[in-house]
């Protein structure tokens, strides 16, 4: 356990969060938001001493660094950056208790996009600002952010490869290029750059620069935290519509983008995840539309919000122009079940990831076929390459775990006594980084309904879902911590 | 494919079917019921014929028999005995309408006990003798039956340990003595000293004999069918606690029982599952006694109803004596976590079994490890003796399939419109062959309001759960069918 290299890279990125508060700082600045830019200055000083502290403690620190250490920085490191993100709020009295206040930022840097806020319009610019801004860190991932800009000593590789891996959603995390620190540097260009484009749509639609970018990182984190207490019903269908396909883009896996710039046109008709995810898209849209057609004055209007929402839902963003919650029961389902399945592995989306689901139905086949001809030897192949029997049996223990969170936090939920409806689909959407269920907690609702012992156990849904489980775990089990080994 | 040998399995069934439906036939004498006696017999007669003409078909069949035709004929075989085991209910006009009857027959054939009859006490003696009869048939497995008393030719062993494996619930099947005959022999042995034992218990209470015998047959096979519309609400609190018991005992591995009669207690005190089943019952009954005591007047009324209960919901039998959907939130969670958990492999009842969670845990345990010590070698231990590598893949495909059937199912019955409470625990109901579920489909409510597609999708479910899964897909691959390999 090499315990102050842990604290220098904790070091390294609590001074990273100093810079990316400044921004609200900035923001307060211009509307003239003296309490809110007191609260978020004081906060940046916070980290910059916290942050100094560390890098003290882990100057000497020796170079190696080994998975495990790459699965605790990366637990501690999201804990700690939500820890010192949720002071704001507090300081400025805009969300006045602590765990409230953690709740929010947990949920903006897991882009989940749950709130416990009733109303978000009396919020302070500044700070709405930092909450939607969590999104977009958290979206591409801050260590990834941390990987394409601080040199991390060693040979580029070994160690940067570990803390990737265990930041990134999915099953398997491929190198673009051969070093570490240009993958993250190219995964964190195209992700700007698509940023930008979507700020330009908005802007184009008469959207104000302020809304624009909150909705543009809100979008591109496929966070969910909106700037109206409507999300986004009043905006123009131009605008709903630009979301619409900005929030299908980022949950596509960044690579086919870096395949496309390269023009390997071949690459991305042969990923298979693409198709199940456009797939799947592609029939959620139209079922749901046929389902709700009755509710809308024409079939176009259905299909618009149909798109919308499965769209938001599928990306787990949590955008919402209608209330889904009063749509009929097919549709619901739908819904909820595409909240589990989730985006594309390497996106910013959450859920269960369309990867794992193809190898799963791939493994399912296998196991069948293994019954049927017992000596036969079955190879998994995605995207025409064999996969081993590691990743295989990854993706099923992940299922496993994620089928015992979900018993666990349900009985603890239910001790608030709300139904079971609620208590689901709000930890679903948690555990999937999405925002709104359905019930109390659906689209024109929040989890201010939760009891404060609920809050924790959703955030630590929040965590779990975003760091895909194993990090988490990793730091709850006493054996990380020794030093020997 | 050996076909002939599968027709010829298929006929010694339905000979046994045309045998079990005797007893139906006597019951309907006595209680002087004319319609129902004609219409047993009838069905006799349809299970005779089909019987003899599959016999015939399958009079040369060869020899071999791989574990694809056991897990077909498995499959098969409980279809075909339902399909024929329906005939009384709509011969006699007591069930009109025949998807209703086969509803009715695989619920209890499958040992779920989930029914369409809003009432029960109306139906005849002797179609509520055979409908109560299908789940002590089912609950040991019928084929188990076959294996006991049938000569399959060839070296005893290698054909029979297919039928066993394909049938029996849990992740692996142990010979309990080396001849695969005589196992099956000793499991029915105790299967059959266990029942009369406790109608003999029944009968002390002073419950009539007919009403013993049905009962017993409901807890043997951990189905749920009653024979009164309150469940086991109107019976004395002295004869619910007996079906408490003897519920909890049937939801015991079955080899416990033989390692007790063989007087190896060492192997009883260390078996894992036994102490996860009587850990996890406990805690249930505690905690749910604490959260409903004020419900009643004494706290060990709320005790005796708690146990009875859990009892009933974690072996997946069914009976009731409360309306526990009228229960708090956390003791209905408990609940539905106790529905998909279920009871001990090799006993008669459902779910996914302890076993299995006791292994995922572990392999959890080992992922983790591994995730730290990547070059470590990480067994996973059960009773002492390592699991290969081999059983917990098949687990955790299991779980896996597991849930894609759980979302398929559910988006089948959103169709429905009925609400996502309902929907969800009755399809968890019928999956881990439970019976009631919550919301409309509760202890006091049944299963008419789906409507005949979801029926159907329900039926399948019940199978699926009884047959764990692989058999049924086995089926409907069309490689299974190939005349080589």
């Amino acid at each position: 356990m090499n315990r102050r290299m842990i604290a220098r890279l904790l070091g390294f990125l609590l001074l990273l969060e100093c810079v990316f508060l400044f921004p609200s700082v900035v923001v307060s600045a211009i509307y003239h938001e003296a309490n809110a830019m007191r609260a978020v200055f004081l906060a940046m000083v916070v980290a910059a001493v916290l942050g100094g502290l560390l890098l003290l403690v882990g100057q000497k620190a020796k170079r190696h660094f080994y998975a495990r250490e790459g699965m605790l920085v990366t637990a501690l490191g999201w804990i700690v950056l939500s820890a010192v993100g949720a002071l704001p709020f507090v300081i400025a009295g805009e969300i006045p208790h602590y765990i409230d206040a953690l709740f929010e930022v947990i949920s903006g840097f897991t882009t989940t996009g749950a709130s416990i806020l009733t109303a978000v319009e009396p919020m302070s610019k500044g700070l709405l600002f930092w909450r939607s801004f969590t999104h977009w860190l958290g979206g591409m991932g801050i260590l990834v952010f941390l990987l394409a800009i601080v040199p991390m000593g060693g040979k580029d590789g070994g160690s940067s490869v570990h803390l990737l891996r265990a930041e990134s959603p999915g099953p398997s995390v491929s190198k673009l290029v051969p070093k570490m620190r240009q993958t993250a540097a190219i995964l964190y260009g195209i992700y700007i750059a698509l940023t930008v484009i979507d700020v330009l749509f908005l802007l184009a639609g008469g959207m104000p620069l302020f809304d624009s970018l909150c909705t543009a990182f809100g979008t591109a984190g496929t966070g969910g935290f909106g700037i109206k207490n409507d999300s986004m019903a009043s905006y123009s269908p131009y605008i709903q519509t630009v979301c619409t396909v900005f929030m299908a883009l980022f949950g596509v896996n960044f690579s086919v983008y870096f395949f496309i710039l390269l023009r390997k046109f071949k690459q991305v008709l042969h990923n298979e995840e693409l198709w199940l995810y456009v797939g799947i898209m592609l029939t959620s849209i139209a079922v749901i539309t046929w389902n709700v057609a009755s509710m809308f004055p024409s079939i176009g209007e259905a299909l618009h919000h149909a798109a919308f929402a499965v769209s938001s839902v599928m990306t787990t963003t949590g955008f919402a122009t209608e209330d889904f919650n009063a749509w009929p029961e097919l549709s619901r389902t739908i819904l909820v079940v595409l909240m589990v399945c989730g985006a594309s592995a390497g996106s910013t989306g959450g859920g269960i990831k369309c990867a794992r689901v193809v190898l799963l139905v791939k493994s399912l086949r296998a196991k069948t076929r293994q019954l049927l001809h017992p000596r036969s030897v079955n190879l998994v192949r995605l995207d025409g390459r064999a996969i081993g029997e590691d990743t295989l049996q990854g993706v099923n223990t992940y299922m496993s775990a994620y089928c015992a969170i979900t018993i666990v936090s349900l009985l603890l939920l239910s001790l608030d006594g709300l139904s079971l409806e609620t208590n689901l689909t709000g930890m679903l959407a948690c555990l999937n980084n999405i925002g709104p269920g359905l019930g109390l907690v659906g689209p024109t609702g929040n989890y201010s309904c939760f009891t404060a012992l609920s809050k924790i156990v959703l955030m630590v849904d929040m965590l779990v879902g975003r760091l895909e489980i194993f990090p988490l775990l990793i730091m709850l089990s006493p054996r990380a911590w020794r030093k020997a080994g």
